[in-house]
């Protein structure tokens, strides 16, 4: 599916590397450590992010002996490097020059600079800085021969959100550019409510608090996953030219800060060559998850950070986590080409001062590095042999509509939901999944899953159409194109279209308490039904199996259209792991 | 009791209505919802709040052709409009010239715009166009047929309070007003602890930290109800001349955002004519409390926004609440005279896209539609016969009581006190209670309550005395006339003069932690009681029965002194509702 | 210890007082005040804190003729007083006059005054203040003949810390002074860590995120003591030439807040003759802690507020708190030479109103006044008769040590620890124990307990050595000289030396969860172990008991190693109380 589909094959061979901050160490020890990274087998060095104070001390004044000195000692023991640009952690003299550099964390309050990502993405300054550090960078080492690979920035956009007048004015001209007039704009959005319309860019507020216009604040959302995505770009386009085949990346996460930057539109449209992500998982089928919707974005993909312990203790007793070696080997089976620990030591100092690391503060090999030199060991001797078995079932994975939910007084985690009811469900009984961000103009797998799908999208309507008249099952669940991108809800539901598609017709939403959640009837049944309920009218679909409970006792559980050669099913309300189980295995009775 | 008693006779013809929002919908529409309505046998509709933008889009220029429109579609369909001022929403001209007119949530954090209620009412730049919008909209409407009575601002007041310099400067002015002198101020409130004395009146801070003076903070809620109370005024003064005999009222709300407004001065000084309140109660006993304060405050009374579902979801599972059939049915039994359900249909956009409604996001009538029309039906069908029964319990309701309690360490929630402990005591054991908030100049009820009436009030004082003399029963409870109204604690303790009426001198104030609750003695005693236990001295007073824990067993509950042809009657702890009906059933033996 | 040793002999007469606020009475009460005071028993009474705005309501124009009288009514009752300078209160002509006196909660959140401590101790206007009312305070009462003591201000620090312009500008002269060069400071604190590093002061930011560099973090501790151990010492150096032989003073305190203030240094640095704390303790465990930690800083010390009753309500039931009696008898024991009650007379107004007192708000003497006429009776009856146990077990106190673990991702909470952990089980088994803040130069004990001791401090470090090889018996814990007073981890372990002593490597540091503890094995095991583990290799100690479980099974839960006549012992991991006296059970027997 993705456009960046990676040159490389995925074939081929697997490696491991580790982050490394020579900075922080006496240049004496540089070559112990390079000795025993590639004696423990180890094969890439990711190096840089945060060390733009060393890199350039004063403006315009740029140190790079140093990192030539260390690079040339992990080369002399055949290691790759992975290089960062700095520019997570602005130096001292660029806050010193723009004090207005500092985000707001709200109107106002201003965060202090000593941590990281004390910046706001929209100073002009700061992106020019940003510039400038990214082609010297590329300019020093874009030739080198054991520099294979740029990393932008860290993590883009973190925990951290300016709502200061800068991020202000970018989000006024953003919405400016979308939406052409303000009376568009107030339309669209429906600022009447509490009398909210404006008559001109200028007035409108960051609508940073709870109850501010669930439009506007949706709006915020894709606004800000735009800036992030344009702030990778105003580094890669001037580093493109400078770094012959090199590949281009940055550190994406999938499972923390929530949904805030939408990954396919970064793969898009951010001038990276693969994705890449940061990986803390805790468990095995979380882990997959993590892997197999990172491989939908592309194929191969790379892992920045692989934790190696506790975030937060380098050992604990009892473990919370998977041992990395299964976490790793799941990775490398899911299309991981390179996985890459995090840290090599643990820091004598500065906030991480505990994380886990492939060595302790003391600097001698042991237990983890024992482990860590074992498992690499087994990766570099094994080939690689992946094989890609074709997916019986597709989930379709939007972030849009990931920020609607999240505006409404009932928001629902769109991670968690598709993560723990709908992938956990189907991976455990076996079956084979992938996710699509876009129609496939190809194949496509035979069940579709459509799970808090709420923005209406034409595109994927269209194919829809087509996909059920082919053969397909498509099934929906509750909100499905229940609104637009504006966080609108539709007047006309989920449209007449898609109403001839399933067959039914939507009356009635009923939220479902968590407490008090729904049963399907049959002794069989053990799966719980909530969330919300839909109450539909049959408009062609027959009735599947029906609820014994809840404010409509009878009604049905799911309901399915017979439509060209396919079928168009229904969810009514959401099953949790277990009920989807039941419902598959009746939806292959069905269907089968 | 109520000065403003309403002209019309109480046993006028109920009516039903509904908020609508003609501004958040396609004008093709307006018909279908009129007709709608009015099958549905709805006779008023509530609309304006929250539509400033359309009706002043820019400062000066007023547009009233849609509103006309919208108006003669209604009339035509026999309903009748109650017009709310719009200016709990500026409209985004009015920010712009005046960015100041944001309030600032604490001092320094300005709340953004984009929500309600986003403004300081102490901007005299925003009290002038209030006032002008007002007039125009009185000027407009105020001879218009089918324009019953004009609703001022939205829930005054509201979850909001400036804490920026122009309230700084108007609490200054409030407090120079009242106290003439600092040395006065100092000496009243005493200031003097924490060497916090003023010189001069701009030294004074806004007292919003928990641990500012007491005194100070009981004044700032008595000059935010007063500013209210003023900013209500500000637009009836302007509206009376002009609207012949509509009726003026504001929306106000019993058990929300504490008791931050005393609405008994409200509706002696604000300038309307009704009380009417918003009611989102989910119980019946807390519907007839409401309903019950509602109508001591003026009788009849109106409901301006009746919940008709679930605010945060317009369906739900399990029901929470009692069925909007019930509550309506109570409501109008307590007198009430309008009862307007809030909304005619969901919104499809804005905060509240969620909230309860008549209709769905879809607008076809459903099962809320069909309920509605039969309860209308009903309503409009039965000729009005409330009968007033004689109230046998009167209890004493006082808001600068609440204010005062309310800022000590130990908090007591009024609100919750009464409506629990007493209300609900007296009128599930099937007697009747009225609230009291002046000593009344006719009839009194044979029982008269004073829970939590801490603030010493010599009106009150003479009135109980005469009212014991003369047959009454007088009921006191902890903390009775312990404090003067800038919240000290009285050197004299109640008093002589309640000291001579109650016969008993109080020793000893003791916090009853709630896990340990004392209990009366005696085999049937199953009620507990609580809060504060208050060690008494008898002097003519005799004991009731008496507690067997604690921290003096053997200590009355209650004590009780016969006066003149009456009693007074001391409760030492506060009873739960169970220990109340005990106690009342003990203290109509003792008098009867 | 303490170099400060007071001048009395700790076998003078202890004497029992109160504080008293003549300023909020009126003056018709205060002969009643003194004589009932006086026939409680009384002997000394505190006063003058909170009331600069009396002694001084315009700037330079004191006011002492209130407090002149007040002070010949107490001292024709044979009354002693303690006077306090004000200054934890700024009269409103202060802020007034320096508006940017009032501190910075967060930056740019400005505290408002109306409260206490609402002034940053960096601005030199008010240190300067603060010297003139010193100056006239001890000029005026120098001399008196009634004035026995002076205290400094009240409470310093207090729960207030600025963090404002002020506050940044004293912490970056405070570094400037202390690291000479930025380039040292980049070094000490690792603030290359996320590119943090500066290159000339102003760069610097208030640390006070909780993910700033936990070096600066602990610097800002330091910082925060000294400058309130030096803010002391700007009232002390001026008053002590103007005092003849009374003694100077401050209330510190032992439990809240954190450990902020370094006392030991204030002690030593301060300017004060004598140790005095606030005490609300609630248990007798915990009180004795107290007054131990206290006479380990002053022998004798004072305590300038004991509690008596309920900080929040006078009276309260059930009590949670032991009688004062008990406490105070208790206090006396361990060398309080003067404890003074908090306060008279319930206050009528302000925040604590409801708070205990002497007095209730009514004045008439009751239960706590002739409880404490009784005490007073018994305390003065008794001729003074102390006698000090030689300490069996020293347990090394350290303030710096407590910064360190404060502001690491895994947090200990140091006071908790020494309190709950360890003393609690040396005093509860019946063993004597002190506490000790710098290496003795006489007699230490034969037991010298070194928990948390994470500071590597290198003259400890050759007491050690010294003290083990003259039969001592050295006891270290987890974290033992882990880091240096910059809060980097060090690179060498506990380093050399201590290896040598210990006989020990240490290897691995693991956390252990809390909810899963390690045991010992053997059927008689009771303690629990944890908060941290670490795995020794061991270079000439032998093992102790080992554990049964956690995540090295078998492993020594500590080792022991002769050297000299002493033994060097290093627990693994920190018992609970019942583990505790297990184990030093075991190594009496070891030992013995």
């Amino acid at each position: 599916m993705p456009k960046h589909q990676n040159p490389l094959s995925n074939q081929s061979q697997p490696r491991l590397g580790v982050a490394y901050f020579p900075e922080h160490w006496d240049p004496q020890r540089w070559a112990t450590d390079a000795r025993l990274m590639a004696e423990a087998g180890l094969k890439t060095v990711r190096m840089g992010e945060f060390a733009w104070c060393k890199m350039e001390p004063r403006e315009g004044e740029y140190h790079w002996t140093w990192l030539d000195e260390v690079i040339d000692i992990l080369a002399a023991e055949g290691l790759e490097v992975i290089l960062c640009t700095p520019t997570a952690c602005p130096p001292a003299w660029a806050i010193e020059k723009w004090p207005e550099l500092l985000p707001h964390s709200k109107p106002g309050e201003i965060k202090q600079s000593g941590t990281r990502r004390y910046y706001t993405p929209f100073h002009e300054g700061y992106r020019s800085a940003c510039r400038a550090i990214a082609r010297e960078m590329a300019t020093h080492y874009g030739q080198h021969p054991a520099v294979t690979a740029f990393q932008i920035d860290n993590e883009l956009g973190g925990g951290v959100e300016d709502t200061g007048p800068l991020a202000q004015k970018a989000f006024q001209d953003w919405l400016a550019q979308k939406y052409k007039t303000p009376e568009q704009l107030n339309q669209d959005l429906g600022l009447i409510f509490w009398g909210n319309e404006v008559t001109r860019w200028p007035q409108i507020p960051v609508p940073i608090e709870r109850n501010q216009n669930p439009g506007l604040r949706a709006a915020w959302r894709e606004f800000w996953s735009d800036s992030w995505i344009a702030f990778c770009r105003n580094q890669t386009e001037i580093m493109r030219p400078l770094i012959g085949s090199r590949r281009l990346t940055t550190n994406c996460f999938l499972h923390r800060w929530e949904m805030k930057i939408d990954w396919y539109k970064l793969v898009q449209e951010g001038g990276i060559d693969v994705f890449a992500f940061d990986n803390y998982s805790l468990d095995t089928s979380e882990n997959i998850y993590y892997n197999r919707l990172a491989r939908s974005l592309s194929d191969p993909f790379w892992i920045l950070e692989q934790s190696c312990g506790n975030t937060s203790h380098h050992h604990r007793w009892p473990e919370k986590e998977e041992p990395f070696e299964k976490l790793t080997h799941q990775a490398i089976a899911e299309g991981a080409e390179s996985v890459s620990f995090f840290r090599w030591r643990q820091g004598l100092f500065g906030l991480e001062q505990e994380h886990a690391a492939v060595l302790d503060h003391h600097g001698r090999p042991g237990d983890v590095y024992r482990r860590m030199q074992e498992l690499a060991g087994e990766i570099n001797r094994t080939p690689p042999s992946r094989k890609t078995r074709e997916a019986d079932f597709g989930i379709v994975f939007d972030w849009p509509s990931a920020w609607l939910t999240a505006n409404s007084p009932r928001k629902i985690d769109y991670s968690d939901l598709i993560r723990e009811r709908i992938f956990r469900a189907i991976h455990e009984s076996g079956q084979q999944v992938e996710f699509l961000h876009r129609p496939p103009s190809g194949q496509a797998p035979p069940f579709l899953l459509l799970p808090l799908l709420i923005r209406h999208d034409p595109e994927w309507e269209s194919f829809l159409e087509d996909y059920v008249h082919n053969g397909g099952i498509a099934i929906a669940f509750p909100l499905f194109f229940a609104k637009d991108a504006n966080n609108q809800y539709r007047e006309e539901g989920m449209g007449g279209k898609m109403e001839a598609l399933f067959g039914v017709q939507m009356e009635k939403r009923i939220l479902i308490d968590e407490e008090f959640p729904l049963q399907t009837e049959g002794p069989s049944a053990k799966g719980h039904w909530g969330l919300r309920q839909e109450i539909l009218s049959l408009k062609g679909a027959h009735s599947g199996v029906i609820f014994g409970n809840g404010p409509h006792p009878g009604s049905p559980a799911y309901t399915s259209h017979r439509k060209g050669r396919g079928h168009a099913i229904y969810l009514t309300a959401y099953p949790d792991a277990t009920g989807l189980e039941e419902f598959l295995q009746a939806v292959r009775n069905l269907t089968g």
